[in-house]
């Protein structure tokens, strides 16, 4: 059918829906009338840049105005930030597995009960590289744990319940062959780590604690290479799952910084 | 000494350090200048709601000027807000136990390129309540995780590092002295539980994905209430970890809502 799964019974005895993080509603606000012809939703950490990527998708769209005025569709919250250009929709989600799974619990909501069609959504940002030039597009076909796991383990009611983190396959070939008008940006598919720290998960030197040495973090940043890890970030693995779980054709592709 | 503790050999041999995530840096700005005085450091999720609890704190201590106009210390990025009034610094820090940690390493090697003595950081903000009436104020004693344990894991290079939860017994007794005074807030010291998901690992029922039912998810709150937890949000594990490690004086002060 193309619509967006829920996986939840208790949704349909719900006399309202509210998307409190988003500041939206099923009684407050007309979802279908407001969502109803989105086709695309690209996510990212940081509230300016996905205002900035809506700006981008308007001009490129060649939709009417100059998009500079482009409103917050969350604006009565600072959670989040959403803005749309045609059928695109921008939204931030923060940093962290726990900060991007509230707002997609919320998105997947949104979609479903806007009666969303075919949605694909793609994951973009920056992210650390592992052996590939600084500035290359990593597309991620799986997401794997710090233990490089292509898992994603949800506790739920104390029980850990593990998930399956592939991504869409067809739409990572699709992105690579799009790539190749791009010859500036070196593109290829790999596997993205995702860990749940920053600094002391990721192998740096320079957090307020580190009690490894530099030999150490090399080892293990050259194991995850070995395990087909090019970039690490800090959502992919939440986000597959999630994406993979409700039926969103989903794709992380992700920009290693320097 | 009072000094804040940098468990890291690493960074004394660095030349700079840069906060990245603060926009902050050693060579490009005056740490002891700016923050040298700073006893206190307010912490809570929304930039919002940051800002005006800075407000307050300006007006409290009958600072020059209404404190409309504090300007944020970390306005070159959209990650963070940080605003100070007097000897208080107030900052946000996102949802989410990575979001939290990326902040606290910055804002903890903040403190000690500063020269900061005698630092007390304290958590407020928002959380669910298990058992008490909708608007008390939970002080933390020790924050457990999502099975009851007073532990936060930490993966270090693909090895789980296990962290002790206890936070500041005295503080938090000084907190609750001064709730006496204030005897429209039930204030009481208890167990945190943190979770790393809103819906699923909070057993709510109005997630995009649920596969439990109310009774079993009542039986797991009972549990949790059974353990000594009064409230449950997403950070007071990893703040209770790093605070303690580093020798800050932490509480995580929160209010259950409705």
């Amino acid at each position: 059918s193309g619509f967006v799964h829920i996986k939840n019974p208790h949704l349909d005895m719900m006399d309202e829906d509210i998307l409190y993080h988003l500041d939206l509603g099923t009684k407050t606000h007309n979802l279908p009338a407001m969502f109803g012809d989105i086709k695309f939703v690209c996510v990212g950490g940081s509230p300016n840049r996905m205002r900035a990527f809506a700006q981008f998708m308007h001009r490129e769209l060649g939709l009417a105005g100059d998009g500079e005025e482009l409103a917050d569709i969350c604006a009565g919250t600072d959670r989040y930030a959403m803005y749309r250009a045609g059928p695109v929709l921008s939204i931030s989600h923060g940093m962290g597995i726990p900060s991007i799974s509230i707002m997609l619990h919320e998105l997947i909501k949104l979609l479903h009960h806007a009666k969303c069609r075919d949605v694909t959504i793609i994951r973009i940002g920056t992210s650390g590289g592992l052996g590939i030039k600084a500035g290359s597009v990593v597309i991620t076909d799986m997401a794997l744990d710090s233990f490089f796991r292509p898992r994603f383990e949800q506790v739920v009611l104390g029980d850990v319940v593990v998930r399956n983190t592939e991504l869409d396959k067809d739409l990572a070939e699709e992105l690579l062959a799009c790539s190749k008008e791009i010859p500036e940006f070196p593109t290829l598919i790999g596997h993205t780590m995702c860990t749940y720290d920053f600094y002391e998960g990721q192998g740096r030197l320079d957090g307020a604690l580190c009690s490894f040495s530099s030999e150490k973090k090399l080892e293990y940043l050259r194991r995850a290479y070995d395990a087909g890890v090019r970039n690490i970030e800090m959502e992919s693995t939440a986000f597959a799952a999630l994406c993979g779980l409700c039926g969103l054709r989903g794709e992380s592709s992700r920009t290693p910084l320097p």
